[in-house]
């Protein structure tokens, strides 16, 4: 049997399993408070050192589990949490993947030096969708040795652009890689975490690994799902509603990426109809 | 006078010249070869190497400038066109434009070495919105330092996400750092380039340097507008379209990244009714 019948038996093996099993279920307790499971994340390239700071402050006073910013913002982020108990958290190769991992070791080693605890690293999304899993793998595996053990490593698969087999595939090889969690979405690209898929992989890697749900996760009652569907992170920008209940009005920007009536991939709220 | 001022005062002065001449104007002759203006480009992060392959294909045929790729494809990409005029170009710090200038100048470093005759960088758009222009000023210099004369470099603005003051600001320094061109946009924020900001930039940086439209240039009415606003390339993936008058018909990927019936951002034309 070749590589590629051996992963696709084992993703069917992998969703039998998940559909009699019907996932986790929650009991009808009140909200949990989630803070220490979210990355409070802000990844807009226009983003401010002010917003920066903001969101900084915002995860010491919720104490969320970390801030994740671009690496340009990885020493200010590390100042601002210097003596709290939130991660300074960095995405690398973000958000397509597609540099090489000698790049992408080097930007690990460059965000860790300058105070990350975390590396979410983007998986080389066009090598996957190449079958070249070798490359993939290359690519895991140098950012991992890069950190060292002095930084939790994500790997994010872009689910969306994957198939099922891919996302098993690709997860088995960054746990074998010694990754520490796998992670959905980048938020840049066609659409965000779904339960199915954190499902998917929590069932792949296994109940050591963690799992990381991220893209249109932005209230409390996506967050439960994701979290009774396995996930033991999640990557948001909403992180105060998620926590407080409150509910932000942010503003539309019209950037045009909303896809339907409310539905908005950049975290805001209110949809601008007149694109409609 | 402040930094700020002179700035103010230099766009209103760009601008009231920019008005007062009109902008070039074009003959009524017949339709002109653009093929030499054109970098054949495909940054899909999910584009496997069946496509890239294509895309130099096609650029040896019809003789386009450049085929510009992720750094992940830039080896295969050197390999494919040796011999032939075309040059390899590649985008670093991208499409972000967030990492810091030790990344962005290892990354060049590391592309060249592979092939690169082309490099297409992303501004530090975080830090021009933050008015940490002397980090901006940084990050160029770092990759027009680390090319050492091997590749051209072209500094991307991204114009849709800046002022006309910061665009003016940001031509500027790109032009003092060394750039080679100054480029509008990366195809993948909220718009791409505009004959108002191709005149902007053509104004700012003079007539010796380069000015790269891209973003939304997908027909040839569009590429002879972006010329004749002072554009001496173009970043597109239609090149095909634009010199041979083929219209490709593309499929719908249902991206929901369309902002209106007929307008899709990804390059294809049929955009798929059910989102509105």
């Amino acid at each position: 049997m070749d590589i590629n019948e051996i992963i696709k038996t084992i993703t069917e093996q992998v969703i039998a399993e998940i559909n009699k099993n019907g996932g986790a279920t929650a009991g009808e307790s009140g909200k949990v408070n989630y803070a220490k499971y979210i990355d409070h994340t802000l990844l807009k390239p226009d983003a401010t050192e002010a917003k920066i700071k903001k969101v900084c402050d915002e995860a010491k006073q919720y104490n969320f589990a970390s801030v994740c910013v671009n690496p340009s913002y990885i020493e200010f982020v590390a100042k601002e949490l210097k003596g709290s108990p939130v991660n300074p958290c960095v995405v690398v190769g973000f958000p397509l993947g597609a540099t090489t991992p000698a790049v992408k070791a080097f930007e690990t080693n460059e965000v860790i030096e300058k105070g990350a605890k975390e590396v979410d690293m983007v998986l080389n999304i066009g090598a996957a969708k190449s079958g070249n899993w070798s490359l993939v793998e290359e690519d895991v595996k140098a950012v991992v040795h890069a950190s060292r053990g002095r930084a939790l490593v994500k790997v994010i698969l872009e689910t969306c652009l994957l198939t099922d087999e891919e996302k098993v595939k690709a997860c088995t090889i960054c746990k074998l890689a010694g990754a520490d969690f796998v992670k959905t979405s980048t938020g840049f690209s066609t659409g965000g975490a779904t339960v199915e898929d954190v499902k998917l992989m929590r069932a792949t890697v296994g109940e050591k690994m963690g799992v990381k749900a991220s893209g249109a996760v932005r209230d409390y009652e996506t967050a439960k799902k994701m979290i009774e569907a396995g996930a033991t992170r999640l990557g948001t920008s909403s992180g105060v509603e998620i926590v407080s209940g409150k509910t932000e009005k942010h503003e539309c920007i019209n950037c045009g990426k909303c896809t339907s009536a409310g539905a908005c991939p950049t975290g805001n709220v209110s949809v601008n109809k007149s694109v409609y």
